[in-house]
């Protein structure tokens, strides 16, 4: 059963409110409630009207969106309590109306006779349906922005699953990379190597961020690729995030063009000692600003500037989530939950390395999700 | 100054019409009224509190939107009677809260004073920040979504050189493909070709759409590349729309592997010469749908069954706009308007060819814009 886990949570945390209706709007709600994977590689489609939307009434669940990425719901609407509806949002007999579509489609869905209150995710609801819910008689609309996103921490066995499919995905690119690197090569070719690989693994177009950058940049901490070409003796950050199934992965491997210096294999070295460390402090009971600030530490202690990014992340339907693992942080790690770890030393317009694995939390420790070469040459 | 005539059109309609303030939340009428370009690679940023928003009061213009974006937006900030405000999206001090860190900074901007009647594109504003309009005084709140959409029909010249701009790299990215094609070679190996040679050219990241499907398949009218191999004799529809400062490019080919067949060969030229019928009847006065009508039946007359498409359409910061180029559009093409003409034909299951170019009206006739290789092998 497609994210069945996570609709059951939701209904028994709305139940226990007393909340008969709602409405949810946010784009990883959306996906996190029902495993919709719009397609995205382009933006916001133009036939679309608005954001894909999930209705709930009395535990049954209803998902509104575009026609043309009714595919993109999977099995959704086959499963019991669940339905995938849509409305026309390319024809060449009428005006292109697609935001009229989705609110008409929106009213036949909560039908007429509403009363009462309803609940909403009113910070990703577009204005004129939330207005349309007070005409169709709602008298309340209780805000619930952000209240699953604490359930969506804890990574089931089937996400787990879409997580590990994606890490692979980021281990095929850093191992392009890594062998399409020498002096002369622009950023952006790097970058093409190693999406070209990732696609041509999965079969079909994979969007893809976050970071390749030289290292001899002033801003070397990241960065899109440009067509800036790799020195003899640069270092070269690249940061995979890919979006498979709706999830995210993220990785971060340092390359070199050409062979490393002292000082960059001194660097590495210790980047790489930081990271063993922050996977050796990543287990249940952990508290996530302790890591954080330990990581720091163990930076320092080294003789480097600190990072001054997050020592680390969650990740899941979007690229950046809780548990952080950041300064103010008391969250307690627990098991499956997944977190990236990425400690790194910049000198700006010098040289900076970065290393990042992804963890899974298991009973007593961690289990490492991601393997791409993170060696020096 | 940048997109200044589209902000001087938008001023005049709300002050014919008596509105002193008003909010702008389309992704269209954001980027068109400020020449804004947000990056969308990988979707909505996890650090974004929302839609980029406009805000119009007398004449002024402010543009809110997330710090990262900021340079997004060229030089608007820097011209007279236009603001850029930004709030905070990542930081490793607090919790990530872009929503509420928006809202923040929109009843900011707008002040606590406010009252009387203002104007939204209610369609796409939150609705969280929609209610804090009333919250915070204003007692009526107007729809004005779709209002500036027709003046995003007739292009300004800076928005033509963006256009130029673009549909220069589908050309690099046609010819690419072209060279890259052979039996054996996958789908997703020719979008690869025509999209790194694309963003090698223009030295960035290139979000790029559109069909890149072999004409054997059974839905061979569009669909983003898989990895299903061109065999010998297949035809391949290759529709590249890239997104450049912000606009969209669109145009299509139509490639074989290996040597065409008689019959694809005469449906070739039948679509190219349907193509040049439909540019011969693209000028000033010219009626969307008699072009349609004109185009549906000389392919008839040809001897071949009718796309079921559009023959063409407009775009600019969206992919497809207005003129439509379809049955029902009544609308007169003008100077300055930019249309698509796509004419097509299919054989589900077995050969499909499609040649498409972009032309600009002029004053008495069409001037091509795209110069891409739609020639039988």
């Amino acid at each position: 059963m497609q994210h069945q886990p996570q609709r059951e949570q939701t209904h028994e945390l709305l139940k226990s409110r007393g909340i008969e209706r709602a409405l949810f709007a946010n784009y990883a709600s959306v996906k996190w409630l029902t495993g919709f994977n719009p397609p995205l590689h382009t933006g916001p489609s133009v036939f679309s009207g608005g954001p894909p939307m999930v209705w709930y009434e009395n535990g049954a669940w209803t998902l509104l969106t575009l026609d043309w990425h009714a595919a993109n719901a999977g099995a959704f609407g086959q499963q019991p309590n669940c339905a995938l509806v849509t409305y026309t949002g390319y024809t060449v007999d009428q005006p292109l109306a697609g935001q009229v579509k989705l609110r008409g489609l929106f009213r036949r869905v909560v039908q007429n006779n509403l009363s009462g209150k309803i609940a909403a995710e009113l910070r990703d609801v577009p204005a004129d349906i939330a207005l349309s819910l007070h005409e169709i008689g709602a008298a309340d609309i209780i805000p619930i922005d952000t209240w699953i996103e604490p359930f969506r921490r804890i990574k089931t066995t089937e996400e787990l699953g879409k997580l590990r499919d994606n890490f692979r995905l980021t281990d095929i690119g850093h191992a392009a990379a890594r062998a399409a690197l020498k002096p002369g090569v622009r950023e952006i070719d790097l970058w093409h190597a190693a999406h070209n690989a990732i696609e041509s693994a999965a079969g079909q177009l994979v969007p893809m961020g976050n970071d390749c950058v030289v290292g001899s940049r002033q801003e070397n901490i990241g960065g899109l690729p440009l067509d800036l070409a790799v020195g003899e003796g640069d270092s070269v950050i690249l940061d995979l995030g890919t979006i498979l199934h709706g999830y995210w992965s993220d990785s971060c491997a340092t390359l070199y063009a050409g062979e490393p210096s002292a000082k960059q294999r001194a660097i590495h070295q210790a980047v790489g000692r930081g990271l063993d460390y922050a996977i050796s402090l990543t287990k249940p009971g952990a508290i996530a600003r302790d890591i954080d600030a330990q990581v720091r530490e163990f930076m320092r202690r080294e003789g480097y500037p600190v990072y001054p990014h997050h020592t680390g992340h969650s990740l899941g339907v979007t690229s950046h989530e809780d548990p952080r693992i950041v300064p103010y942080n008391d969250m307690v790690l627990q098991e499956n939950m997944v977190v990236m770890l990425e400690p790194g030393v910049y000198f700006p317009g010098e040289t900076s390395v970065r290393l990042e694995d992804a963890v899974r939390v298991t009973s007593d420790g961690a289990e490492i999700l991601t393997h791409h070469d993170k060696s020096l040459p």
